[in-house]
């Protein structure tokens, strides 16, 4: 009989199961955290995590330096929960310097956190410097670790901060609709009734999966299958070591080709995320991006105007189930367009306009 | 080029376009309400509905006579509203007069919200009744439609309420994770600011759809996508009063079939639903629920036996992609099951404990 929580069946318990085990040693961190799994954004998760382990009576130190750093600032005035920003250039890397003077400054901070990689941008923070910063000033850390986990290295036995947030589909290569929070447990005990929310309640969905391995509310069965599959999928390949050497791949070879083509990469260096790059485009592309993100999508490629840390570049993913191969052919489709509409005119006014107001 | 936000192509677009539109239709709302989709389950979407929708100084009504009207209970409580709860019996239909009297008795009272169709007994609430007294007493009428939404009537137009919330997963078969609120457009522009919550901010994720046509953040792609195509079957199989007349004809078979097999319906009449019928199964059964629905599991059909609301009752759903077929092929394998457990001994004590525990 099909009833309304047939998805809350042994076959779902088994997968949640084995997902958390397998994200678990993604971070190293059996034995420490507890992976704890919510329907909806890693946004959603990001604010499970504020909501749950910062206290209200805390205050949370917010390092930016893009829009998503910014969301969670947005999350902080939406529930009403004390901070500060500290928002830095997107194109510098953090100084910890300067975020060790703000907690100096400040000693009513409890909790810091920052975006390990920009996604709006390609930054990637040195979440390793802050978590060590964090110690020594007895402050508490967050890591959204939504576009970097799964490919970056990421080790919470030696980071020893309060939680990491994933998302299912970027590195780890599921399809969106779940995220995950990873946990420190021991901290996870004292949370009860911090979140000023039923649904984003970490505490609360982690002890009900503490005693029935089961979501509260339902579950979206289909994602967590096909998360399950994606990370069988991880594994197959090799995990995290072969996934940031493909995705390194991928970004090298964009950049070669985009370089000949006329971009330029908006960060260099360590920095510089293999996940996701920015390039400012050329002229022909950049007085009417709107247009080329048509005609590219024509050729099979889909370009995101939305969500640039820094106006006028644009942002290509590395990630996902691709290679040099599809690299190479995105590179080939721009030839294309600018075969198309290179030299066209100039855009309108009036459709620049709506460029901007997406 | 598949960048992060690929997912807010034009296909994701399209077919938001197409489901909000029938969702409309489906709730006569057109030129009233707009709908609202959101990432996660029915219980974020009332979550969001009630912290929207319901401004911190106002007090909300929850009219419950079971699990799910109790859980609108809890969010009230954690997200710290104002709130009076009117618990009445899980087999008794809804008595307008004594949800007067309370509305009364308290005019701090600014809303009230009720729980369409109990998942939990399969109780019906009289909607149409609470809208007119709430019209007549000046209070706004949220209807939690989640397992009624798509197979019983309801007519916004008549009811005037401000939101109604649906469940993708139940009368209109779509996969889980996705949710939708239908709510006067007239009274969202007057509820900015009211959510403590960034995710769960109706407000927000309606004034992002308006000017954009896409969520606020990562949506559930595959699971809007297959939404739509769930909402295309429902067109194709002659929307509400034929799915209507289908559950019902599934609800009949099951409740005739299993008299037969000593099972005694819990509720009848116009307040039993025909999505889905609890009974009190037969001693055999009742004596070891877990045991009986593993084996029947063996067969192939799931039971939950969480979330009843009348204890020692067993639900069985008559909604979903489901026929009078699959409903004669359940009696059958509650047959077997008795021929291979039916005179087995009683349970022990422990496995008992068990299954209350769950």
């Amino acid at each position: 009989m099909l009833v309304d929580h047939a998805m809350d069946g042994q076959h779902i318990q088994n997968e949640l199961a084995f997902c958390r085990e397998v994200l678990l040693q993604i971070a190293n961190a059996k034995g420490i955290g507890t992976a704890i799994p919510l329907a909806g954004s890693a946004t959603a998760a990001n604010e499970a995590a504020i909501q749950t382990l910062v206290a209200p009576e805390g205050t949370l130190l917010v390092y930016s330096n893009g829009i998503f750093g910014d969301r969670l600032g947005s999350i902080c005035r939406a529930i009403r929960l004390p901070h500060r920003i500290l928002r830095q250039s997107s194109v510098v890397p953090l100084q910890v310097s300067e975020l060790s003077a703000v907690l100096d400054a400040d000693p009513s901070i409890t909790h810091v956190m920052v975006v390990h990689c920009e996604t709006s941008s390609g930054i990637i923070n040195p979440v390793e410097q802050i978590a060590e910063l964090c110690k020594t000033a007895g402050k508490r850390l967050l890591i959204d670790a939504v576009s970097s986990f799964g490919a970056l290295p990421i080790d919470l036995a030696t980071l020893q901060c309060e939680a990491l947030i994933l998302g299912t589909n970027k590195c780890l290569q599921g399809p969106p609709g779940l995220a995950w929070i990873i946990a420190d447990e021991k901290t996870l005990h004292g949370c009860e009734g911090n979140a000023r929310s039923l649904c984003l309640d970490l505490w609360d969905q982690w002890r009900h999966f503490e005693l029935h391995q089961s979501f509260r509310f339902t579950p979206p069965t289909h994602v967590i299958v096909a998360f399950a599959h994606a990370l069988r999928e991880y594994q197959k390949e090799g995990g995290q070591k072969v996934r940031l050497q493909r995705y390194s791949q991928n970004r090298d070879c964009l950049v070669s080709g985009l370089r000949q083509m006329g971009f330029k990469p908006l960060l260099s260096g360590p920095m510089a995320a293999p996940m996701v790059a920015a390039f400012y485009p050329p002229d022909w592309i950049g007085s009417d991006p709107i247009r080329f993100s048509q005609h590219l999508a024509d050729h099979g490629f889909c370009l995101s105007l939305r969500r640039a840390a820094v106006p006028n570049t644009l942002r290509f993913g590395c990630m996902g189930n691709l290679t040099p191969r599809e690299i190479a052919g995105v590179v080939k489709a721009i030839g294309r367009v600018f075969a198309e509409i290179g030299s066209a005119r100039p855009a309108m006014k009036g459709e620049k306009l709506h460029a901007s107001s997406r």
